[in-house]
């Protein structure tokens, strides 16, 4: 096949791709990093280059107009090399690092009464063994095992050939006084024998800790806590945006990336792990450990990310009739996952339910504590999958609906991850209209994140300039109001006061994906009562689990028909339910065993087959809702207007 | 550090390596071959090669003369590079490959009655599934182990996350039919779930062999039977060198060389693994099979084998007291063993008990029968290690002694292998001392081999050429006695019929060894019957196993007195005892668990802290021994001539 030259003007030299290539692939090859948000389908437009000097053959440019075609730009996922190229790459959108301590997760409380000797199955057993001898040539394994029959009364054990390669060297350096770190109950197999993790020399102190991790692959955010397991304290937390945001923004991207050939899968993997090992490192370095001596890690997340995290094919996920390759991954050894820790360490992925009801949501189900209530409760991740919870100790019915990745800040024009810049919070004037507004971290305004455009929708509605169907009502008495590029638009910010030098404005078509989103989820709630035949008003506590729903202003959420209309006391937001329902795991077996018990109990409702649904979503596409009998405080507050 | 460039003339480009480097290593590096029979201790001398230009520093020149060392001549395991060399290395002494059909293993019967359904661990069962629809969105892996629940009543699964990898796209390839082969009893956990090994698209037929492997790692020779474990027939046999001879002939100097660094190790490890899976690509290009469809594989062969084929520290072994690492190691996986067959198939090595009894032996009892008879029995392996059982089904008794590689051709100035051009059977005539012989191949003689020194060596005896205590008589009337460089020495066989030009002769010192070897052997069975109270003559059947025990003449054996003096209807040659005993282990449950029950019931005797084994040991130092009554119709044949 011919093979052909490709210079990028940021690469130090050119690379070499045979006829046929991507622009991407060969960009990967020459080291540029070329982000793809929308994992590759020349949907999103982000990956623009320009073509200085060579022809190449679009596939589809499809956000590309003539001009732009003619003066030689090209998306880079869509463009196939056929002859020697010189390409010029603007500067990517850099993905703001963060590694900071979760601002969402406060100091964790151990849970009462824990008790690493009932609760834990890592135990750790420090074993002074007879010396062999020509009386006692008893080998080495044998002489290991019968030490933990005596000392530990631990029967038997299985290791890695790797683990008995280092026995002997193991014992003799230590004298014949060695510390053994064992798996006693492994999740997927009760009866099969302990499992040797790790033999060091000597007798390790009682007061070394014994490290565990629990670890939460969000789709956006990766959170790692650094546990020690013989007190259940969480010793470091620590949060970074998962390194596989460039190849795609919401999982379906990154499903349509994965799936593309081995390599991609391949890096959509390592992506991942980069973002989790570095974080176990600064965990680490924050408590002068290392990762190596971590010897259990939990993993909560989404079924797609669960899978990617695997290099499990997730392609089933987005396809009907959308099943996943698997709910609940057998016990992993770390080596094999690729986390960076112990290479023996344990590893437990927490299970799934479907294709969009995953550990993540087990997870948050177990640590809001909903499977062993009384009370009638719904439990929410709002996000792009908008996953719901009804239910009690008694039953519980889920769902997942697509809600789109509006309130993440994708879809609307001025729309921005919660992040510093982004306004959260917006208050408008009900006679002039001009609005104020809070902007994380204090600075100029960059743009609207998901609670500032919340916030913002109901204080437009509520002040009447938007009305019930999400339209912007030209003519009123503000320049806030004007007609803008896609038709009627409210302006929240003047280009003076922002960080971009433009005006930060709402749109007709911003306000209707978030109408979608919110009906979305809304329908969601209504769907899963009926389904049990009570009305949505009987739920008497609402949870609220992701770091996203903690910035809520659960009175605007109600104005705006996302949330039902109850008394703001029965909201409750947990904050990141997804890494506390990891670390309830990762300290207790009978947590495990909930959790396994809470994806078997809980009954999957897929609403694209379900015409509930749809009637649910078209009635809930209006401010609050078709229906204002749901919303009686809503109904009040226009009336009072 | 500095480097130094290093160019072996048989070699096509110099390399470059570190002040300290020995030449072994350098010639390693550089692809050139340099064999090592003792390991690279320095003791053989066979290493050497000549300095053509540079100087280097020689650690040991035990086995050069002044002059050797002036001409340049050096050990390249002994030779540390200083500075440039310019190094000739002499023709190699090629290892003859054999890679044929092993002669001992003669058409093997399949154990009577053998049903797979019952002996077999091994399931392939065709599965239909139920496709996924939105009315059954449960997920792959969930409905794989429904099918096999309820089509094979298969309760619970584990698999490797290789395999759960590729489940989902196995599963529609095939359209919802698949065969899956899994290992349903593990040896080491009986309690554990089900293995899954292999997941194929369709249903395969039948009649379609299911493939196992019993491979015997001897110290010279690897031996791989193929197996249909559906039917239970060998279907192919095939034998080869050990590659690890040109690191060591034996297993101490192996444990040597492999001791000295993480790479050597590494190296006698990748050196076995080549020979045992080239045979078995020859045993399935002779079947039409792939190495990729063999499923299981069973594995014998002496601690020092079993250690080195796995990479497991082996120094213990030939350090006091004497400790092997691991007797019984847990089932493997064939990728972690590095055995090139199905990389999920099951790896099941049969266990040893003590640092030279080891798997082959356990597996020779096995096959032999000898822990079901009521007939005190004998059982030895004549070999360097000389291992020897004895027992009945009742108790079983074990030793090794150190015979030295006398029998495989080494320690004797004319000793060779048993391979083509070796003298396997001598004639004297009592009155002219003119020998007549046969040779391996019917070619011209190039040295003897075991069968043909224990053959010549009786002969002489009888013949009065040789006395008692192994001394040549000078003085016959014959040119076939003379004094040699050594002192006395017989000359089989005249330079003119030989193929190296040379006199082929036995010498005191050879007969020494000789002497040694036997007295070694015939002081184990000694020490054994002792040992449990019962005169050597009380035991009822003598059962020999090993390739060189087949070629033994019982009738020469006795009279050197190296097999006791019994009538000859009780001794019993079966061959490769140790490959039959994996075969049997490979293909029924049973025979696996009864080979563990051997190995725990097998009492092992240290010899080496026996002063009973001393005395025997000096009393059979003599032909046939000290005490002739011992020897009654050797008595009478001296007595005859």
């Amino acid at each position: 096949m011919a093979e052909h030259t490709v210079q990028f003007d940021v690469a130090p030299a050119p690379v070499k791709v045979p006829t046929g290539t991507l622009l991407v692939e060969a960009a990967r090859q020459a080291g540029v990093e070329i982000t793809q948000p929308c994992g590759g389908q020349g949907r999103c437009g982000r990956c623009l280059v320009r073509i200085v000097e060579g022809t190449a053959r679009r596939r589809s440019t499809l956000r590309l107009s003539a001009e732009d075609v003619k003066a030689g730009y090209a998306l880079a996922c869509q463009t196939v090399v056929e002859g020697d190229l010189v390409v010029s790459v603007p500067p990517q959108e850099k993905i703001e690092r963060r590694l900071t301590t979760d601002r969402t997760a406060a100091a964790i409380s151990v849970p009462a009464g824990y008790d690493p000797a009932v609760a834990q199955t890592i135990q750790r057993v420090r074993l002074t063994l007879t010396p062999p001898s020509m009386e006692d040539q008893t080998d080495d394994w044998s002489r290991l095992k019968a030490a933990l029959r005596r000392e530990a009364g631990i029967e038997e054990i299985r290791a890695s050939l790797a683990t008995i390669r280092q026995i002997g060297t193991t014992l003799r350096e230590g004298g014949w006084q060695v510390t053994a770190t064992l798996d006693t109950r492994s999740w997927d197999c009760p009866d099969c024998p302990a499992y040797l993790i790790d033999l060091r020399p000597g007798h390790i102190p009682d007061d070394t800790p014994l490290w565990g991790v629990a670890i939460d692959i969000g789709t956006t955010t990766v959170t790692v806590w650094l546990v020690d397991l013989l007190s259940g304290e969480v010793r470091a937390q620590v949060a970074e945006y998962n390194g596989q945001i460039a190849r795609g923004e919401d999982v379906i991207s990154r499903i349509i990336y994965a799936s593309k050939s081995e390599e991609s899968m391949a890096e959509i993997r390592e992506l991942v792990l980069g973002t989790i090992n570095e974080l176990i490192e600064t965990a680490c370095k924050r408590t002068k450990s290392t990762p190596a001596d971590i010897v259990k890690a939990t993993v909560a997340g989404n079924s797609t990310m669960i899978h990617l995290l695997l290099g499990i094919p997730a392609e089933s996920i987005r396809l009907t009739p959308f099943v996943t390759a698997i709910n609940h991954v057998p016990t992993l050894r770390a080596w094999e996952a690729g986390i960076g820790i112990h290479p023996e360490a344990t590893v437990d992925c927490l299970p799934g339910v479907a294709s969009y009801v995953g550990a993540d949501i087990t997870a948050g189900v177990l640590s809001s504590g909903m499977d062993d209530t009384d009370k009638v409760t719904l439990f929410m991740d709002i996000g792009t999958n908008g996953e719901t919870v009804l239910g009690s100790h008694e039953w519980l019915v889920t769902c997942a609906c697509s809600a789109g990745p509006a309130f993440e800040g994708a879809g609307v024009m001025h729309g921005m991850r919660a992040t510093r810049g982004a306004i959260e919070e917006v208050w408008v004037n009900g006679e002039t209209f001009e609005p104020t507004y809070r902007v994380i971290g204090g600075v100029k305004p960059r743009g609207l994140c998901g609670s500032g455009l919340i916030s913002l929708l109901a204080e437009l509605f509520l002040t009447g300039v938007v009305d019930k169907g999400g339209h912007i009502k030209l003519g009123l008495d503000t320049p806030r109001v004007r007609e803008g590029e896609h038709g009627p638009e409210y302006v929240v910010a003047w280009a003076e006061e922002t960080q971009t030098g433009q005006d930060i404005v709402i749109s007709y078509v911003d306000i209707d994906n978030l109408l979608r989103a919110k009906a979305a989820i809304y329908a969601g709630f209504t769907v899963l009562a009926d389904s049990v035949g009570i009305p949505l008003e009987s739920v008497e506590q609402v949870l609220i689990g992701g770091s996203f729903g903690k910035y809520i202003n659960v009175e605007k959420a109600i104005q705006i028909g996302l949330l039902p209309d109850m008394p703001w006391e029965r909201f409750h937001f947990l904050g990141n339910t997804s890494v506390r329902g990891a670390y309830l795991a990762l300290l207790d077996a009978r947590s495990r065993a909930r959790v396994r018990d809470i994806a078997s109990r809980m009954t999957y409702i897929e609403l694209s087959a379900d015409n509930t649904f749809y009637e649910a979503f078209m009635s809930a596409l209006f401010l609050p809702h078709t229906d204002i009998s749901r919303f009686p405080t809503v109904g009040a507050a226009i009336l009072k207007r």
